[in-house]
């Protein structure tokens, strides 16, 4: 077994914020919140997270997370030394090893992490250390090994020799210990140096041997200090996301304009049109095109569906559906199959049956419509007479004149006609024609004054 | 003369698809319509595609090429060279050049062709291979020349030693014969190695000597073999139309978020916004600003229009029209110059004349607007009766109300009014008013009962 | 005090485009309106911009700059030389120095200019060029210098030896001279060369010792001779822009998708969703989330404002406001806090008070509405005639019923409900009911006849 440290108790200065840095959002979930997922495969006996800077927003933010949080407080932040050394009290005892991880570096696989472990495990060192070989190692301490990969010094950016400086293996701020041994060197640190702060390096340093274990994909270590980080880290998660279902058979027509939560499911041969984003609990079936210019979230699209420029939330799309231009679909609303949701259309709490069409400036809420049913173009139902919201009911092929409003509680039967331009008011039996509009009246050789006529 | 072969029998496994791999669409053609475009130029006497995986579907998409092409069905894939071996048949007799291509390799320009087939002919080898220098050649099977740039050796990947896999040179999977030659080694071929297959390259080594031919830009060879290649592949012929278009004077604000159709046609001094996207047979006139977030198919838009946040299908718009934003004129729809199409408007197999607006919240359908027309917000006309289409006629300098309901068929005349809210069900001679509405009636003292209230 | 010439008398004839090229925007301001502004921090004495190819255009254009500009015709384009020489007359008793820059290179930083004016001054040079490394030289002339970094050699591209060629350094173009030193040598210029035009850099070369100055950031010194080089520096320009407002808090979900203005400006905690373009004195509050797939233009958003998929242009949206998908807010239109602006509405030239809602469907135009006002589905204010426009006032807490179309000149009070489907046309007290339609008529056992029904 193995217990869970998180980092989480800076402010973030750069970001410019008053929120604490690990509840920024990355997609669809905190940075805290991804670093916690990202141990889920390690089943890991405790998670600790070291709060400090508005603590309480990071315990509300957790308080629902879906397995037991503990939470350190680390009043004053005098570096990641002193952190660890909160959990002295929290982790009498215990005899296993501990995983320090930071709370703004949110990329890293749970694979990775379990290799790590397992590395950390065979190779029975007291620590282990989780480096990279990065690009552009500017402002990172670079890790040194001997011959048998294990550690000889972490030195930082700032101590490094020109000559030091060109290696590229960085520490990751990722680590492994045997617990007892930790505990027994981090009352020994001390905050002798220029930033005053006890840095857990020193504690590694106290430990001997320590395993060295290479990320391949260094983009896993990237943290986020900034906002400019924050949107790279998204694109590379972004990237990773599109990547592996582009793999799965999905057609993303230009993958760098699209954004897909890593809640999504997509089957075989959906096609991503440019513009497009998926969110939350989105599921979209097989042969269906959806874009550009659309925003599905937590919704369920059928097979061979098509629809563009449109938004759909919290609703469900059945097969053969066409959807858009310019639909909105939102608040639990249900679409059969074979229909048709045109331009200027919203449905709200709506049920619409199979091969039924909404085609054109029409507003459907709290409404329930069967089979076969057409809805002339700029109808309203009136569902909420400035008090209560009530639902209309139409019955299977009955055909909706345009311009209609239908004032709801309203009852419509089968295979009803309403004639074009009618307000709706009472109930209709099936096999009815209902009418509620003027007669025409015309005043002849009537003409508009022009301005500047006289 | 030179005959063309196409290799198109692969599923390609890695695209997750039932379809046949070459008929994936790139843009607006699939993979194998794009190949036999690239060779219009040369003329060829002969097109075989050779067909494997459902070829009846390949067979089926290809129905109605431009130009006749002959399918060759390979039942069981057994590489490269196999592939060849079923032309035998089909060429007997024949005393020209062939020129092998891959059904999945779509980017190579005519032009490249024609100079590899004009070096073929003028160097008078037995076969020509084209090479590309690529600077991550991983996987490719690479090529060693002599000093007078014939071909000496290809190396798969796999048998490369380190050394040999520095070379950046590769095969492109692009090969001439004179026929033949070709036609007398083919029968020589072996399945004699770990994939069983029977490889094309095999051939090549029993021709002697054979003209090395370079591509000097490496992305014309890239092949596709799943979704992500594929989307990059569209990507490339994107960046090229593009540039193209910008090289015309074209301005495009942020070309990596706009896509454009090799068949769409601009003139100088269009801009383009972001996130605009130009499909099939479009054609956009100079001046005209176009976007953001517009999509225009198959559609003829003139000059200094401005169209942004609209959708514009099988249409035309004429010059100094402004549309949108969310405008959707559709079906066979044509707009005069000088017009207002606004927000929420729906325009559908409708002629408008000149300097006529439909600015708000419409739906035309199937109708006939003259010059200076002025159709009121939120009106609608009532086409379709639930069974048939019905037309409507509007004239010049008439003015529909706001809210008006106009049930097709309608004729009305030029120089009418008609009052807002009015539902107009019988034809209106020139120069009259028209009022369908009921008489406004006010309950004094009356207020909506608040929830709450008994 | 320094004076200021800019090269600004070409065509470009690369943009074909009839337009001279200086004018060409860049974002919302042209090149050589960013050129001028860039100089604003130097406060120059004198800014003269040397114009020819359409000059009127050029003047026109600089008008109302705010800044006095001096215009210098240069009739024959015979090169740089030639085109500082027409200043002789101008500068004729001038002591000071000269600043010289191209027109057509808009991305250089004030801070850059006043450090190389600032450098020229202490070295007390006769001239001083400013130069970049560049990644790909091709095309530059290359920049020699002796060991004190004074000038040795400019070397055109086309002059150079392979081994000249490898030089990065090169002229920017950009040159600052002690005024009385270069008027002495500029008579002597001679055209002597293949493109027979006057070279500026030969006068460079009659001055010494001349000063060179390394810009760090390469790309300011891009020039703009197509419109690919157009889009190019657009994106440098945006990412500056993008870095910038990150840097200061701002989320931008996916940087590259976004535009924004140099003139707009975002508080901290604003969220930029994908797609959204920020255009014009445009300003954001804390908390607001913009986008996807949204124009703001000339506004203010308040604080904690949703909007996504709609424009807004020239108005004000206040705090808590939810605005879209599919909102269309233009012509000084303001909207209070607390408001909620729904799908497919179009408010024009409209005051909304606090917590009132326009949630579908629903023009709103030349109307004051008060707090608390709900306007239901697919409301449209008349505010047209045909002839003139008018005001639509509604008062407090009343509730326009769906449908509704309110004939303008209308008051309507406080309290008011109006029933469904109305056409309100003359003005309403408080504390009422209106009613304005047909009564229903039902016809029992009607039903329509389908196609191929006797």
């Amino acid at each position: 077994m193995v217990a869970v440290a998180i980092l989480a108790a800076g402010r973030g200065t750069r970001m410019k914020s008053d929120l604490p840095k690990v509840l920024h959002p990355l997609g669809s979930r905190s940075l805290v919140e991804r670093v916690l997922d990202s141990v889920t495969g390690l089943n890991p006996s405790r998670r600790l997270v070291i709060v400090g800077y508005r603590s309480e927003l990071v315990r509300d933010a957790l308080a629902s997370y879906p397995a037991t949080v503990e939470f350190v407080e680390q009043t004053e932040q005098l570096g990641t030394g002193h952190a660890i050394q909160q959990l002295l009290p929290h982790l009498e005892g215990f005899d296993e090893d501990l995983l320090v991880l930071n709370g703004d570096v949110p990329l890293l696989r749970p694979e990775t992490l379990e290799l790590f472990l397992t590395t950390h495990r065979e190779k029975a060192n007291p620590a282990s250390i989780l480096t990279a070989h990065i690009p552009n190692p500017k402002g990172y301490g670079r890790v040194f090994c001997d011959e048998r990969q294990n550690l000889q010094a972490i030195i930082e950016d700032r101590d490094c020799t020109l000559e030091q400086r060109q290696n590229q293996r960085v520490n990751a701020g990722v680590y492994c210990f045997r617990w007892k041994d930790l505990a027994e060197v981090l009352p020994k640190l001390t905050s002798n140096n220029n930033q005053k702060e006890y840095y857990l390096t020193d504690a590694v340093n106290f430990l001997r041997p320590v395993t060295v274990f290479d990320v391949e994909d260094y983009q896993e270590i990237l943290g986020i200090n900034d906002r400019k980080q924050l949107s790279e880290s998204y694109s590379i998660l972004q990237t990773r996301i599109k990547d592996h279902w582009m793999a799965q058979g999905v057609t993303i027509i230009d993958p760098g304009s699209v954004t897909i939560d890593d809640s999504v499911t997509l089957q075989p041969n959906v096609i991503i049109e440019p513009q497009t984003h998926l969110r939350g609990k989105t599921a979209i079936g097989s042969g269906s095109r959806i874009g550009p210019g659309s925003l599905i979230e937590d919704s369920q699209i059928g097979e061979n569906v098509t629809l563009l420029f449109s938004v759909v939330c919290d609703s469900a799309v059945q097969s053969e559906t066409r959807v858009g231009p310019y639909a909105h679909i939102r608040g639990e609303a249900t679409v059969g199959s074979g229909c048709r949701i045109g331009n200027f259309v919203e449905l709200k709490n709506s049920q619409l049956g199979e091969n039924t069409n909404v085609a054109h400036l029409s507003y459907v809420g709290d409404a329930s419509l069967g089979d076969r049913v057409n809805i002339g173009a700029g109808t309203i139902t009136v569902n909420y007479d400035g008090v209560n919201k009530h639902r209309t009911t139409i019955g299977d092929r009955t055909k909706i004149g345009s311009n209609n409003t239908l004032v709801a509680p309203l009852t419509i039967g089968e295979d009803v006609t309403t004639a074009a331009g009618s307000t709706i008011t009472d109930d209709l039996p099936n096999d009815c024609l209902a009418i509620a509009r003027s007669r025409q009246v015309v005043k002849p050789g009537w003409r508009m004054k022009e301005k500047g006529d006289s």
